[in-house]
């Protein structure tokens, strides 16, 4: 047995065999900071999430890195003018704020909304305008092996010189260019020809002197220069959401490998589909996005997460208050069991993740299956089945080992688990000290059957959100 | 009545006009990320809070942009050596990660940890590796003009160039400098040069190529770089630790006034003090620090706040056991009426500040001292006691306006009013319906004489850290 991946670049499954035998390098693309997250963010940082989560489970003797990138600068708007303008600069004209502000702002706001989906930070988070020397370095490498060419401050990467262009997405045209994000200007040679280097115009606010003037980098170059910094010129797995594949990927390729004499740059291409409502795809530039934060007033993020895992990452995602509320309604089911296992289990020892059971081995042969997380929960609701019984039977032999499992299995590898923020430990500690004080309430009202008193209690919790369950071992309590 | 600053560079205090009449810039010298913050920490960020909050409060005309660093570059070990190591390549040895990774650790603590005090994010901050450009561009400058040399591929000021060196601390010796944080080397003409750019070291993780060769930048100048790219040649305040003040600040100004053609770098220039603990400063190279985080296990971060807030930034701060509770004691009793009067007007519509109110006038006259929170603090007192009374005499008038001068006084200049973090608002609405659930629990006991019921709730409340406060308009709840 042994973890697949499915590759892009080779379209087919693959076994995974790191570049290194110590370590292993994963890198995705990360957000553009100029607005808030959207579901389309979700997906893809769940999916990155996911990887590095079995990564580090899967080969507990690889150090597992995880660079996930800040564009701050170059990422040029979707429009029909022959050039766009750095979708910062205009954010931060909107805002009257330093294009600066505007990415710290959203950076901020970015990792709050991926922190409350219990998505694990990256080990580095480095920043496009924090890695101008790098990407000038590669720039100079590519001229000076005729792989690029500068034409009045600009400088383009000369597609027809890369034999290999085209190799990730099957593509060469530019017919997605024009409305894409690479800048096309008169004075390319070639239509398809990108950007790596662009002059800066008068008024540009992000610009920075280079040896062809004052300018900026184009999109594509900051993948290269920041992924083969951390991670090294050739790495193991590099993600992105399908619609980075061509040209931004492709482009990365061609720039990586003919600055390094080719050197394969990643050997496993991943990427992930998108999220849907009615079949349309959703996304800030066609409007039908909706932001996280928005998400949140209504749905505990944690409950979006499992809709998510639900579909495996290379399927669409559709994402409807139905099929949120069905998938809820499942969370919630696996939540009850685990929760009153927790409690039942209070003060028992840990023990090991139990490997040769035969749920732990059918979950881990989903993971290995290119993360199938749907198939993976499929087996969780086995484990609430076995954790119920496990309960109603009062089988205390198997509390630790059905509580280790679930820790590390919905806990470390899904991050479904709900875990009490450090923020707010002291306060679910208080909380829970007042609903044991209300729990005993409720009982002594019912053993003085005073039942008005104690229905009272329960409808009136439930009213606020808290659930009180009544169980063989009594009554316990958790947030709706 | 005008706010006047102690200005070092001047050694009085002066009244406070900005450099440009619609913006305000301020800059405070941000932590090397190579460990987790302390109470110096606590200090130094906490002035700039109460700075930035003035100001903001003070003029609301001008937009007040806060520009704060992170060192992650150049800042070396102090020691005999003559040359020292940079103190992220140390740690990221013992770690056994990238320096980058080192760095993304301890950025993120470090913010996690100033949150907790209440502290307001900085608008923009610069990270030191992400500015070498910038650096770069200074250096360069500063060659062209002659106050700097290059020699084998190390730049160093040249302080016998700059008649003004040792305007800020009036010291131009380098008698501290052998044990500090300026490289000494044999190939400085003067040894109290300072090195603007060094040469890496083989091995050397951190290192960028420049004119001069690969290398890095001294610590000094990245502070020159990033105030003044995104705050101007000249703006209005900066401020850092005391011990700070020569060499480091020193260096800053004539670096900047000697690239700019002596513009003035800095209007007004402030220093706070330290924190000691029986009379001998706390900090992380005496090993008598406390770390902000084994802190946050004992103390609500809130109260320390309140402790460094009752001594001026000038001062030094005695923190020690018996200063922290007392302080508590203090802000526990400002707390108990801003909360009981929170109670009590809920519903009540928001009015401004009563300008024209003593108390407020006092307030305001105490901060427009040179930022004097203690004598700021104490006007909070008799509000307080003004709040109480109006409270006991059920003077519904007064509620309004009396909320909004907490809410604007403690809440948004001094920060000391506790506020749900969003992460908590959903936890906290849910532990006030199960608490009024309880309190009416409480007051059925005592109506059907069950005192022993009554007294029960009360006193498990407590000893779970949950205060139950009788007052006429009826039972309050909050926490310890």
């Amino acid at each position: 047995m042994a973890l697949h991946i499915y590759n892009t670049l080779t379209r087919r499954k693959e076994p995974f065999e790191s570049v290194h035998p110590d370590r292993i390098g994963v890198y995705f693309c990360g957000p553009t900071v100029y607005g808030d997250a959207h579901v389309g963010h979700a997906k893809a940082y769940i999916t990155a999430d996911i990887v590095n989560r079995y990564l580090r489970f899967r080969f507990p003797d690889k150090k597992v890195t995880y660079v996930q990138n800040i564009t701050d600068v170059g990422h040029m708007t979707d429009n029909d003018d022959v050039s766009g303008e750095d979708k910062l600069e205009v954010q931060s004209r909107k805002e009257r704020k330093h294009p600066m502000e505007v990415a710290e702002y959203y950076t901020r706001r970015y990792f709050e909304d991926m922190d409350a989906l219990n998505i694990t930070r990256p080990d580095i988070s480095p920043r496009a305008t924090g890695h101008i020397i790098e990407q000038i370095e590669i720039i100079k490498e590519l001229l000076t092996k005729g792989y690029a060419y500068e034409v009045n401050g600009n400088v383009y990467f000369d597609v027809a010189q890369d034999k290999d262009y085209g190799k990730l997405s099957g593509r060469k045209a530019e017919e997605q260019e024009s409305s894409g994000r690479v800048e096309e200007r008169s004075d390319k040679r070639s239509p398809q020809d990108f950007a790596l280097w662009k002059r800066a115009e008068k008024g540009h606010l992000l610009q920075w002197p280079s040896p062809w003037g004052m300018g900026f980098p184009g999109w594509h170059i900051e993948c290269s220069a920041m992924s083969m910094k951390y991670l090294g010129e050739s790495f193991d797995i590099h993600g992105a959401g399908l619609e980075n594949s061509f040209p931004h990927n492709e482009c990365e390729i061609a720039q990586s490998e003919c600055a390094t004499g080719k050197k394969p740059f990643v050997k496993y291409w991943m990427h992930n589909n998108m999220v849907t409502t009615g079949g349309v795809k959703m996304g800030k530039s066609l409007g039908n996005s909706a932001y996280l934060r928005d998400l949140y007033q209504q749905y505990d993020p944690l409950s979006l997460r499992f809709t998510i895992l639900q579909s495996h990452y290379r399927s669409t995602t559709e994402f409807t208050e139905e099929a949120i509320a069905a998938a809820d309604a499942g969370y919630q089911k696996l939540l009850s069991s685990y929760h009153r296992l927790l409690q039942a289990s209070m003060g028992l020892p840990v023990t090991g993740l139990e490997e040769s059971n035969s749920l732990v081995r059918e979950f881990i042969a989903s993971m290995d299956d290119d993360f199938n997380t749907a198939k993976a929960i499929a087996t969780l609701y086995d484990l609430s089945t076995e954790t119920n019984s496990a309960l109603t039977q009062q089988d205390k032999g198997r509390y630790a080992t059905l509580r280790s499992t679930w820790n590390v299995l919905a806990g470390n590898i899904l991050g479904i688990l709900p875990r009490a923020a450090s923020t707010q430990s002291d306060l679910t500690e208080k909380m829970d000290s007042a609903m044991h004080l209300l729990i005993r309430q409720r009982k002594a009202a019912r053993d003085r059957r005073d039942f008005a008193a104690s229905d009272a209690i329960r409808n009136e919790l439930d009213a606020a959100g808290i659930v009180l369950e009544d169980t063989k071992e009594g009554t316990t309590w958790r947030l709706k």
